[in-house]
């Protein structure tokens, strides 16, 4: 067997148990609606028979083959994780008595698993609850799934910049797989006890238990999922919008900072530069939309604050919960959303967008560029936590950008070929790309819901939401022709 | 005198010499008006009257110190040579009888300059000669202006990857100074050679001389101010149309592959690898808006073929001018437009946009990385006309490509605020930088002008110009604190 060979068996290997997973967190929802005595149980039953059987079958056959995963084996193991468990979580979707299409089913799946939250169902109010904990499940899995991920593979991978954390962990000390899987415990020790202190926060604030872990859930993962057609804004509840900004901002930030903090104390805001960036950028941007509501809205200054922080807060960590129709703000507002979606929160975390730590670094560089064009012999570094950013590091990053925006605008101009307007198509990809969850225009709006969109427009969303999801390169890479060759 | 005070005399001696030629060009329109008896003549020899004797002034009191042209001095000659030139050039519009506010007088004037061609005029069929002369004479001179600058200035001044081209000249012997001298001598007298060549097209397909003579002037440059409000579209003849066609792709060309092409035959096509590029990307757009007419806006194929291939060939080159309202033909048409729009032309042409030999080294450097992650050990190089670009080069042009798409994002969210859709705000600002003419919303849209505008949304369209035209970072090195310490 060539090497090639047994890296793609190790890879069904993870798939297979990825698989046993799944089938273990369907078993929650299928018991939820058992007790309810509400018919889709059985839709979560069969699904987690058919998740174990083929997840037991690809462990087992593909089992003792243990390589030690390469480059090359880490973007298959990538990419095929999010297509095949989408696939498989989406059965239960199709399976039950909503009566989805193929297509609806695996755009909701991979909208969870991605923490994007654009949904193509409406009626949630009166939804069974095992469909709703399933929705919010899979955004809970699927963001501490992406950050392990990118804490394990990505800097390895070397993708867009990401290598920039590979010495991250240099403090904790021991062998390379002990220190990795030290590090993961960690990181899911951390988001499990956020979401419990968010669930509680959301309860104590008058929300209702099951409501509460489910709004925990798609607030820790960034991921937007809510159980209520008008989402947070059905609440209509200031202690709700305290609870929600804050571990929204929370997801937002690496989960790592939160150990670095415990064992560090002040120092970790150093080590973690992003989270002092991120949370600059969202005071300022929740003081700007303020100030826009007050001044053009005509808003009084307390009500343009309370809208401006929640619903900037959810934009920018790239949550997507609404607390009114934001799209109806002014062409400013939704040019400023639209920035603020593709910023993004911290590597490391749940939330999605270009990411922090990329615009310090392109920030960074383009400042040492323009000093190097006035002082052309001098030598300049750029810095980043105190270390000098090397070249490959700053082209890694430049090169992401690049491939981000021509990503998102051919992506814009193939959903335009489908039906929508410019701002519609536009948005609805730079959502899809940043895991965002709403767009801006009138079509999957903030007020809005993704039911109306054509197949083929779905399918490219579901393109981008896996692209941006994945860091583009991991999935790009599997397109060239060296990929594939020994 | 410190070196930094030399030199900036030294920019006010060249200034000095630019409006003098600046007043020498005036006076060609004062003739016209004067042989025409039309009382705007006294708005063009008042002009030149200011012109001279300020140029004369700068001219002679900085004259003397002839310090070699540094690269901090040559980013000050360059961002004020375009703001004092269209300053005053201004002049005869603010002083004639239209009776122009300044900042539609100032506009005007650097959208002639920079060649972008967005004009809040209207009436142009029956206004006075030489103010329409003016306006194509200042798009000719902006046009063979910036070419000549690119070549001689941007090469030396590294800016965005323009490093590329500082040896192409190489094969012409001689010392820098002389060899700068020739190839601007050579690139004028082909700029020349080409207006000449298509104003006698147009006048042979029926156009008229008068505005034979101003629509080459307009189409060399990739201006595309028109003499008639219905721009090319008030002809309807396929002939001018064929004309427009080819010498708009020719003027999107570097004006040095004719010479090339004169000397060394077709090697010159391998030398510049930008315009084989071109070419395909030029007639693959034309190929799919014409099969998108055909399909989606059930236009006859000869039709749709004839509109398409006039208003790709204008908009991918960045001239502007239309034969109908592209506008209606739908979001993908719009989203096309738009993508075609900012990849522009070739470098060392009158086109704008970012440029198509970015795009080779994007897209060059984006394979290498991808085959870099699979053999992450392997040494790649990316090639450009068979050299091997260096990381700098590489760093440059992503760089660029970064900071473009950051000055539209904030320049779109600046317009939002003045007033403008979030459509016409971004196509607005996009046109302005690519220095395009037309955007693709209801505001300055391809059938539209840009009176309407308010005077802030004005300001920052100019900004926008004057931005694109200079390759930005010319304009944002002089923001910086080093650039003003000795
Ligand atoms: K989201
Ligand atoms: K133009």
């Amino acid at each position: 067997m060539t090497p090639f060979g047994s890296a793609v068996r190790f890879v069904l290997f993870v798939n297979g148990l990825l698989l046993l997973v799944l089938a273990t967190a369907m078993v929650v929802p299928m018991l939820v609606d058992l007790g309810m005595a509400n018919a889709d149980w059985w839709a979560f039953a069969g699904s987690a028979g058919v998740c174990s059987f083929i997840g037991a079958a690809l462990a087992l056959s593909c089992r003792g083959l243990s390589d030690r995963l390469n480059a090359r084996a880490g973007y298959l193991l990538t990419v095929s994780a999010w297509v095949l468990v989408s696939l498989f979580g989406s059965l239960p979707l199709y399976f039950s008595s909503l009566g989805l299409t193929f297509t609806d089913a695996y755009f909701e799946t991979m909208s969870a698993l991605t923490t994007t939250g654009s949904t193509v169902l409406s009626g949630l109010d009166d939804m069974a609850p095992g469909l709703l904990l399933w929705r919010s499940l899979m955004q809970w899995i699927g963001g501490v799934g992406i950050v392990v991920m990118a804490m394990m593979l990505l800097p390895m991978l070397r993708v867009g910049g990401m290598q920039l954390f590979r010495t991250e962990s240099s403090d904790i000390s021991g062998k390379p797989v002990a220190r990795v899987v030290h590090m993961a415990a960690l990181t899911v020790m951390v988001y499990v006890g956020l979401s419990v202190l968010c669930a509680i926060g959301y309860d104590l604030a008058g929300m209702g238990s099951f409501d509460a872990i489910n709004h925990a859930m798609a607030t820790i993962a960034t991921g937007g999922y809510s159980t209520k057609d008008a989402s947070m804004g059905y609440f209509n509840s200031v202690p709700i919008e305290i609870v929600g900004i804050v571990f929204m901002a929370a997801g937002a930030l690496p989960l790592i900072f939160y150990a670095h903090l415990f064992t560090k104390g002040s120092r970790a805001f150093f080590q973690e530069r992003q989270v002092v960036v991120f949370l600059g950028v969202l005071t300022g941007a929740v003081l700007l939309m303020t100030a826009w509501n007050v001044d053009a809205n005509h808003m009084p200054l307390w009500h343009a604050l309370r809208v401006s922080a929640f619903n900037v807060t959810s934009v920018l960590t790239d949550t997507g919960f609404a607390t009114t129709d934001f799209g109806a703000w002014g062409s400013f507002a939704t040019g400023l959303f639209f920035m603020l979606m593709i910023i993004g929160g911290c590597a490391g975390s749940t939330a999605g967008g270009i990411k922090i730590f990329r615009w310090q670094i392109l920030w960074g560089g383009l400042v040492r560029q323009l000093r190097q064009m006035v002082r052309p012999n001098q030598i300049l570094l750029t810095r980043y936590a105190g270390h000098a950013v090397d070249d490959q590091t700053i082209l890694g990053v430049r090169n992401f950008f690049f491939i981000y925006m021509m990503t998102l605008l051919v992506l814009s101009v193939a959903v335009m070929a489908t039906g929508p307007d410019f701002l519609s198509a536009i948005t609805l990809v730079a959502q899809g790309m940043a895991n965002a969850g709403p767009g801006l225009g009138t079509l999957g709006g903030p007020s809005g819901n993704f039911e109306a969109l054509s197949d083929p427009t779905k399918w490219v969303l579901i393109g981008a939401m896996l692209l941006g999801r994945l860091e583009l390169m991991t999935v790009y890479v599997l397109f060239i022709a060296e990929y594939w060759r020994d």
